[in-house]
């Protein structure tokens, strides 16, 4: 196999990369395009921004859920940033968000020791009455096993969910256990039930609660439901053991507030010669109103704002234009994601692929995909251009992030970039999700995998084909 | 060396250790004395019910601040728990004790978008007014540079003392730090701050505020004071990093009610021969209200009652009595180790020695003592019979805990059997203090060190002579 060692200039660095071409996909990339991929990797590995801007949106904004004043002064630092960093056409666009707020929560074993439990409203849940409701607790260990029950067992009881989530590295026990959450409370409204708590859908031993939306169904009562941290959904378990009856207070003073305006903040570096085809990089502006949203979506925001940046120093852009797009409200319901797929028109046919950063600071691990099948060997070039990371390739079937579902309806690629979600549901989604919990070094490799997957989709000679749309 | 192999009946199980008698302590100690204390050791390290019972506290009992419902339950809990463990005069020591109660506690970033912080307010704080206080915060670095700053600077602000607690085994990091809590407050007082908060005296970045109890200066006006987490305090610190005035609301409603009663409680199992000479196995009942209060002390109670109770099934009894004293109140000023001593009369010098377990539950690494300079190879031999342990030898300067302190000013002797500490501080009077920080292996080892020191000391021909007096 022939060696070449080609070196390219980014500012302030001369950088080399080792190739072997024979790998190297074909007529896809010329050698000076692999090269600068290798560069940009190596640069990126090197050290990058993204830790900052991460710091800088947590610092100046902290949370900033739908329609919180926290978002706007997100949609605000959105823009600055953006046009500071040098991005063209910046630009925002309105998104009409849900607006929920959380109010207090509080758990209580009634009786004359009041022992509190660590609880959160699940987003869009109900509030209690003022003096909230005590009633007897049932515990299941599913939702399916809720769903067997009879009305006459549930009817008036406060049901708990006590399914544990497992951990794993794709994040896969998250979608396992997260039914619990989406469609438990109208289960066990269904069911006559007057409150739900589930088990945190988080695998962290430490007290913090995880909070994420429901979604009631039309035909049913809606109920207070609640999330308890893991050491405490122990707790009631441990109390619910001995098959005493185990009564609790709950009081939620969660309520919904009337729809508001949130915006997608999007901004783009142009391509060098195809700048009206798009490679788009997403992240989510929204967070959880509970921390600071620093893993869940902070990191996400800063790594594709940098991978985009360090695009747009080299001295010989993409053919492509790469579009960074910050979408609103995520977390309730994808509005922006909605929205931004609606406005998308024509241009939806000139998205040639999309990747979402939304798996907090973890390294990557694996690159999948859903391209059409004669693209793929064009992932595996992607992933070969990467090969000092060691990432193992997935299958054709990748998803990507949340937001990505209205443009993979509309036919558009995606380039599935996992990260390693071990430890990721230990923080997502509760208090815990600061900056403290951000590694600058990995976020480092994640803006690697990001910058170059980027440069080379921009650079592709071909494209990735189109996925058949669906309704 | 001559080696003797000696065995010893324990119920249900036959227990041999490996004995080297020239290194056990020349005539303190029979052989068979020897031999009991390695199997009671090797007995404990194989398994006890120190989880069990800390598990027991936490789940029906849970937290028991002092004066609260729950330090009630904790009594009566402690009270069933020594009696139905076999220990002879079970019985309590009414202590009074002040009532403090937290309330709410709300920092938040003054303006438009107003982030808040996670903080606590600090033990015996007063509360701030209904609508709170809203000032600019002037940062220092420790509570020296506090006390070098004129009051024209401090005057009419929120003072911000930014020490970071350092993490070290033994512990010594938190004394180090900890003046900013208790002094703190009147420092910042006396140079006319509204209100002071700290840096939480704790190791982790997790969001966690550290509670702990403040001494006002009766010469100082009393602000409020509270404890912001590692995460926002560093936050705070970002906030404040560019020069800008920072302003931020301090909102507490914690407040102080009348002094109420709680109880010492009090176990023995009878010496078989000098049953009117004691020692002392120490732990303390009550916890701070935010967690479980299960490391603290909660793993404490544990270790002391399962090592009492393993010297208790011995068929051939110490021949002093081991006295577990369960005290009330050590969090907030002591109340229970106080009285006791106040009532403890001549039984004072009876008091062989005594240790205190309120260290959490990390493995004993050190052995130290405060005794008799002529005692101190005793001490050699206590850690010689638990060698597997691999223990270090410490100095004869050892304090054990707070509660021990009114003992030793009446010269009763201390064995400190240092815990390791390293990751105490992080769990540590904050609300994640619950049963998922505790290991069940670890608290064996800590059981098998107590309760072999606790038999050795029991057993010993001689005493441990006595300490200076002090007032």
């Amino acid at each position: 196999m022939r060696i070449v060692v080609r070196c390219v200039m980014v500012p302030a660095l001369a950088l080399c990369a080792v190739l072997a071409p024979a790998l190297a996909g074909g007529a896809d990339w010329s050698e000076q395009q692999l090269a600068t991929a290798g560069a940009l990797r190596d640069r990126a590995l090197s050290g990058t921004s993204a830790y900052d801007h991460v710091s800088s949106l947590v610092t100046e904004v902290g949370p900033r859920s739908a329609g919180s004043s926290g978002d706007a002064a997100a949609v605000r630092w959105a823009l600055n940033k953006l046009a500071s960093l040098g991005f063209s056409k910046v630009r925002t666009q309105d998104v009409l968000v849900p607006r929920w707020v959380r109010g207090n929560a509080e758990v209580t074993l009634a009786g004359s020791t009041p022992q509190p439990l660590v609880a959160v409203a699940l987003g869009g849940s109900v509030g209690t009455s003022d003096e909230g409701v005590e009633a007897q607790v049932v515990e299941v260990a599913s939702l399916d096993a809720l769903n067997a029950l009879p009305a006459t067992t549930v009817g008036g009881k406060i049901v708990f969910i006590n399914q544990r989530m497992e951990r794993t590295r794709d994040g896969s026990g998250y979608g396992a256990a997260v039914r619990n959450r989406s469609e438990g409370p109208s289960a066990a409204g269904n069911l006559g039930a007057v409150a739900l708590l589930i088990r945190s859908i988080g695998t962290s031993d430490q007290r913090y609660a995880h909070t994420g939306a429901i979604n009631y169904r039309v035909d049913a009562p809606r109920i207070p439901a609640l999330a308890l941290s893991n050491p405490d959904a122990d707790q009631l378990a441990r109390w619910l053991k001995p098959g005493k009856p185990i009564r609790l207070r709950v009081k939620s003073t969660s309520r919904e507030l009337p729809a508001t305006w949130s915006a997608n903040v999007i901004g783009e570096i142009p391509g060098a010669e195809r700048a009206n085809e798009i490679v788009l990089l997403g992240a989510h502006l929204d967070s959880w109103d509970l921390g600071q949203g620093a893993i869940d979506d902070g990191a996400g925001v800063a790594i594709v704002i940098e991978a985009a940046r360090l695009i747009g120093r080299l001295e010989r852009k993409p053919a492509r234009t790469v579009r960074v797009v910050l979408f609103a409200n995520e977390e309730f319901g994808l509005s922006g994601a909605r929205e931004y797929a609606r406005l998308v028109g024509d241009e939806a046919a000139r998205h040639v692929i999309a990747a979402e950063a939304d798996l907090g600071g973890g390294a990557v691990w694996r690159i999948q995909s859903k391209v059409a099948p004669d693209a793929v060997p064009a992932v595996d070039a992607i992933r070969e251009a990467l090969k000092p990371l060691a990432l193992e390739g997935g299958s054709n079937e990748g998803r990507g992030g949340s937001d990505l579902g209205p443009l993979r309806a509309l036919g558009v690629p995606i380039l599935d970039l996992s990260q390693d979600a071990t430890n990721y549901f230990d923080v997502h989604h509760t208090t815990n999700d600061t900056l403290a919990q951000i590694d600058a070094k990995t976020l480092n490799q994640v803006v690697a995998a990001y910058a170059v997957a980027a440069y080379m989709a921009a650079s592709k000679t071909g494209d990735f084909g189109r996925l058949e749309a669906s309704p």
